[in-house]
């Protein structure tokens, strides 16, 4: 089989294991693969089934209280809760965030997703940040047809049959059987040096580095909203260059990019690195990945990016005349970041409450709660609310003011708590006599995280707000850095190893074993090599496995 | 035959003849319409190969030139000129225009389409105003799956297999024959309709108001880039309501939004109005749409906004419970603009030299053209062209500056006039020593366009030059206007404006005949209703086919 197809796909763990860096696996070892794979239970399709209908959505809860007139929410309502807390059940709470905060919602066919207002305004932060260092970075956006003609996946793939199960073939165009079966696009390698060819003739026309926004679909048996779902979106960016040095630097670059995108937008202190030679995606030279611990402490491949060598374009015959008059074969990258990283933010920071969101990926960075009880008191309450929202607006804060009649304070503090607003402004009749507000934090529970009397005026409130912001956007790095590095074990031996894995930690130890004795890992505890991270400790390092010298510590964990 | 699945299409010319409003049109009908479309000679087949692999490219040329050391370019050399002039041969001019600009090229597979770095960068500004739009007038981004039950189809369309020529169908996934059938989306009303049944319950959660930006799969049989391709990018917004005032006012409130765009951005005069009964999309109870004039006077339908009324929610079971706990089905919209904009764009304003860009929807607004013959005199030009770019970018204009060696500066000069930029800043040592520049819009050809001596100081040249962008803008909407105003026959009688059609042109005329009546146009003039135009003439109509009273006049063109 050959992997190549995949190569920035962000779902190694159930794909990846090859046991060279060269395009080809062994059908005996696909056929073992696929047939553990097909074992797994299936408990996504339980899953889908009760997080479509059978279980309670916010919506259906909201319009079940509004028809019975009942202003008292159930999710004041402890006993009535609709959110199965983190602790008691980590896959339930996951998708009871999904529904009740609105993200996203199951397509009619299965495995799909339509990704619902509020989970889409995610993804729109991730791209807004993204583009713009893509742009400066020295790429243009383009757009590739997602029909691919089969025969350019044959081309790839001798072992095409070991990887048609990930496929979604079009066979009927225009009320015709056609004559070439088309793939939809599981990515755009193949079709991306098919155009290269045609546009890459001298060194003077690279590097040439393209971007592209777009949905991708692979046929996946196991899915999960947004970490591994039939259709997703991403960008796949595509360069070709003429040396392997620039290539390198460039598979480098877009890692360190996305590492820092990770760091500083979403609060993620993913790991960066080197994944190994049986994790490395057979058609790259290397692999680098952004490695993210979720809160159940499973791994989450984030993002990654391929240093591809020229295993495509000699594939392809992708050539261009250097400067001494020879044709040469281009040195390529992809790297890729989806909507599973909506996935990612979900499961590093969400809690028992609900949703928490980073300020800076936030479709809503604070909003606002009027409160009144006299009918008297409301016009100034409301009056004031506005005026908070306008001032804040003004200043760049994405801000909602929540005035609906239809529910008490009560439930729209748990309401907007659970859709992970960062910062909650109180506004009373107290207050506006005092012409101060009440400010909560999302990350603070309780009285701990409110404050009373922030002054109303827009000197004082805009900067107090912007600098709440920015240490609810810290402090949430810093909990997760803190949160996993507590749970990161350094072992010394492969028995430490197995305690480590089987405690649901990370474990890092120096390797320098054989793919072999990787493989007997995953298939002994389930763990793989996430990486060889970037940061190594200094010292003399001796293998954990085999008490050989090691060059380096891997990171070794169950994932997603 | 139902014709709901593609109600926001911008193809209407070719699918549009229903007899009735309501969801069915004879099989009879259907037939002959088929029959005549696959009638239509091979021509797209034919443009297609010579586009991609026989046409000589810019790129080509270019790489040519450069292998040859040969630095004096073929576009200097009006012998060689690779754009066929735009009175010769319209489809082969727009052909070269795209294939020389680079911006776009086909795809491995018949009739689509790769929309190259260039190309897609207008579609960039497309987007980036028409998001702003959306946003403000309370719309928000989602994404829905693109895969489609077949059965959802089915629901809407008693007679499918008269859509079924237009569908790309999945018929193998997971490297099995799939159960049922999945359907490309070609748009998505059928999943938004199933998708709002589970989240529209009471007046409450009315007005839904969405929009996403996506790929949308049509299996035309006739390709043209940009205008008519098998897979394209569109927005399509979907809204539903309480009251069909409501729905009225939001689908008129989206063409006005998309005429607005259209003249101020695009600078295309467009003509918004109401389509007839002939040419409403079936499922609508009325289409809007923007059709604008191209350079060889047919008309593209270039945007379109439908008032579905119930006519979805009726087949999907739509419902909210409103004020008075009554179930009610819901009012929608649907609306749509897709990359044929961008085919609009070049036939409208190109030119024999090439594409000529509205600064607004530009790329690239200023392009800077150092000019030296020595050696010496290189590092001040380069310098002073890099602060006049410092300055201009600075001030937010999209400037490049073509600093190339490998190019003279007339082979400049004519690639970017072709590549449509609206300004051209030429530095040379005189200029350097004068502190000041010329200037040569792409608008007005020649020395008529070009002013000498304009200051290189920042508070003379920024406001000069943006100034200058503004006129461009302006500018190429008069002329547009004026093309289509004298473009336009103000006809009373059949007679008339048989003649009219005849001579290439469009034919305004008061209308209030039978849509027998209108067919009969089409068959004997190829002509049809674009629309009944929103701005009508005063005074009395008296029907130019019956010669009864009539309310409206009505617009025939031929189209695209």
């Amino acid at each position: 089989m050959v992997m190549c197809l995949r190569l920035p796909s962000l779902t190694s763990s159930l794909f990846s294991p090859a046991t060279t860096n060269s395009l080809r696996l062994s059908p005996a070892f696909l056929r073992r693969w696929r047939g553990r794979y097909h074992l797994q239970p299936p408990s996504p399709l339980l899953a889908s089934a009760s997080f479509s209908s059978q279980r309670t959505t916010a919506t259906e809860t909201s319009n079940e209280d509004r028809a019975d007139g009942n202003s008292k929410s159930r999710l004041n309502n402890n006993s009535d809760r609709v959110i199965t807390p983190l602790s008691q059940d980590f896959n339930a709470w996951y998708l009871d965030v999904i529904a009740n905060a609105e993200l996203a919602d199951y397509g009619p066919v299965r495995g799909t997703m339509v990704i619902r207002p509020y989970g889409y305004a995610i993804w729109e932060a991730i791209q807004e940040y993204l583009n713009v260092k893509f742009k400066e970075t020295g790429h243009s956006n383009m757009y590739f047809p997602q029909f691919i003609p089969y025969s350019f996946i044959e081309k790839e793939a001798s072992h095409v049959e070991g990887f048609t199960p990930e496929l979604a073939i079009v066979t009927i165009g225009g009320g015709k059987e056609l004559e070439e079966k088309l793939v939809v696009r599981p990515t755009s390698e193949t079709i991306v040096n098919h155009m290269f060819t045609q546009w890459i003739h001298s060194y003077r026309d690279l590097p040439l580095m393209v971007n592209q926004w777009a949905n991708v679909t692979r046929w996946e048996m196991r899915t999960k909203p947004f970490v591994r779902t039939l259709e997703f979106l991403w960008q796949e960016g595509h360069t070709a260059h003429a040396t392997p040095e620039e290539a390198e630097n460039e598979a480098i670059q877009m890692i360190n990019l996305y590492t820092k995108f990770a760091y500083e937008q979403a609060a993620i202190p993913v790991i960066a690195g080197r994944k190994s030679r049986v994790e490395t995606f057979a058609g790259a030279s290397k692999t680098y990945t952004i490695e993210a611990m979720m809160g159940d402490r499973k791994a989450l491949q984030a993002g990654t990016s391929h240093n591809l060598g020229q295993n495509f374009s000699r594939a392809f015959g992708t050539q261009f005349t250097d400067e001494n008059g020879q044709r040469q074969l281009v040195w390529q990258t992809s790297w890729a970041i989806s909507t599973r990283f909506i996935g990612g933010i979900i499961m590093t920071h969400g809690d028992d409450a609900g949703l928490m969101l980073p300020p800076r990926v936030a479709p809503i960075q604070v909003v606002i709660i009027p409160i009144w009880k006299k009918d008297e008191d409301k016009p100034g309450v409301l009056n004031a609310a506005s005026s908070v929202k306008e001032v804040l607006q003004t200043a760049g804060v994405k801000v909602k003011l929540d005035d609906s009649d239809q529910r008490t304070p009560g439930w729209k503090f748990n309401f907007w708590e659970m859709k992970g607003v960062p910062l909650r402004i109180e506004i009373g009749p107290r207050d506006v006599a005092s012409n101060s507000v009440v400010i909560s934090r999302r990350d603070v529970p309780g009285k701990q995280g409110k404050v009373f009397g922030i002054s109303m005026e827009p000197p004082i409130l805009e900067p107090y707000v912007k600098d709440k912001l920015d240490e609810i956007q810290s402090s949430l790095l810093r909990r997760a850095t803190s949160f996993r590095d507590s749970n990161i074990v350094d072992v010394s031996s492969y028995d430490e190893l197995k305690i480590a894995i089987s405690k649901g930690k990370w474990a890092r130890g120096p390797w320098s074993a054989s793919d072999e004795d990787e493989l007997k890992v995953k298939e002994e505890t389930g763990a793989t090599i996430r990486c060889f991270p970037f940061e190594q400790p200094q010292g003399i390092k001796v293998c954990l496995m085999t008490g050989n010298p090691a060059e380096e510590v891997a990171i070794f964990a169950k994932s997603y």
